[in-house]
């Protein structure tokens, strides 16, 4: 299948998902094995305390196990996630928050994912943690 | 501590998480032990196939949990959501989609609760299901 | 296929999961909405503070889900469990601990089933929740 | 507090967990950030095809993730596993098998986790993938 970059696998997000729009989603990088994704700073994201909200987190890891799996396979359309599992372990910082996803296991039938999610420029500290599954069309 | 109504939490969430407020959420009851939100079918949240989207059905759950621990313990605006497990069981119709949330644990600590989604109609066959852990303010 | 009873169940279960042998698991009723499976309270099971821990506690949830599977579907040897997500909710009591398990979501490629565990005698009281995926050969 | 050794670990998760004594689990490695725990291959723990049984994958991992705490912080007894999600991802070898467990995030009341688990000779493949949280005494 035709490789996707990540502007092709931005576009396809962002027209299928509305609230991708909503939150600005960008993918900074695509390969076969990770994807980066990030959602940049933005006031009306933000909940008491200010800080990024929790499903603008889950939105963004989604959007970021979706394009790793267009990375590896092109494009499957129907890919839909099956499970997500999210432990939140920080208070995000004010700044663009961003996702990294890799496959953990793909089979014909699904793909496993992982995502850390980290605010800019702080690596070191992950925001969230999420695993997920999605499913393929056999 | 003073109860609060469904329309003050409809209020309360609204003001803390802006998505609610995109996404057009209701908290149609809530008591002690039950929450039950709302997320009126609009285009605007309609994924490939004319459903909706996951993050939609991710902020959904959030805020109905949110909703029951509020309900029971009145207003805590440090809760904060620690865990997500969601399985996406089926395609939402295009309906109203409906999330009723129960406490299955409350500590001193923590809340642990269960959300069943399902579409307005059709209470028999559940979209997905979350539990979730809220962190209490100690 | 042939509709299994609780003891084939058992049975099975018993001579594909050495675990399970040890554990004394008992399958004490089966149809094609539950299965109730059971694990008699056994001094060598208990973990400091003299309850039942939390490996047979798994162990437990994961036979229950497999019973009901099985109850559905009849004899599905490869069936393989996928996903479990387990929230440990209160300490179990001194007595048997019996899990409860059903099937939210029945497709071709797979079982997503919820399990309640408590202590006998303590049905209100939940000692652990679960969800979880079992792979269904296709 | 004082430091322990990984035998100290492993001699406190096989007292406190009889099912671990069953399983002849180990614990290879334990330092601030990494506990390596191994069940050795034993024929009595295997499930039809030859594989190390599900419920003894989701022990080891429990006892991973408790070795790491108990690295990291000495010895805190009263630490209970209050969440686990694991996603199984390929059939164990018949050989050892191997967890790897790492903090994610440690806070005052709890610790959440990850593990990798993989057969002894393939740790390119994983055999399942866990994220926990463990409640810490407060």
């Amino acid at each position: 299948m035709a490789e996707l970059t990540a502007d092709q696998v931005q576009a396809l997000i962002r027209a299928g998902v509305p609230m991708a729009e909503d939150i600005d989603l960008r993918i900074d990088h695509l390969d076969a094995d990770k994807a980066v994704a990030r959602v940049p700073f933005h006031g009306k994201l933000v909940r008491p305390g200010g800080t990024v909200s929790g499903p603008t987190i889950m939105s963004l890891a989604d959007a970021a196990m979706y394009a790793v799996v267009l990375g590896r396979l092109g494009r499957v359309e129907m890919a839909v996630t099956a499970n997500l599992n999210i432990n939140f372990l920080a208070k995000p910082k004010p700044v663009d928050l961003v996702a990294e996803a890799r496959i953990l296991r793909l089979s014909r039938r699904q793909a496993v994912c992982e995502v850390q999610l980290y605010s800019q420029g702080g690596e070191g500290e992950l925001v969230a943690h999420v695993t997920g599954t999605y499913a393929l069309p056999l």
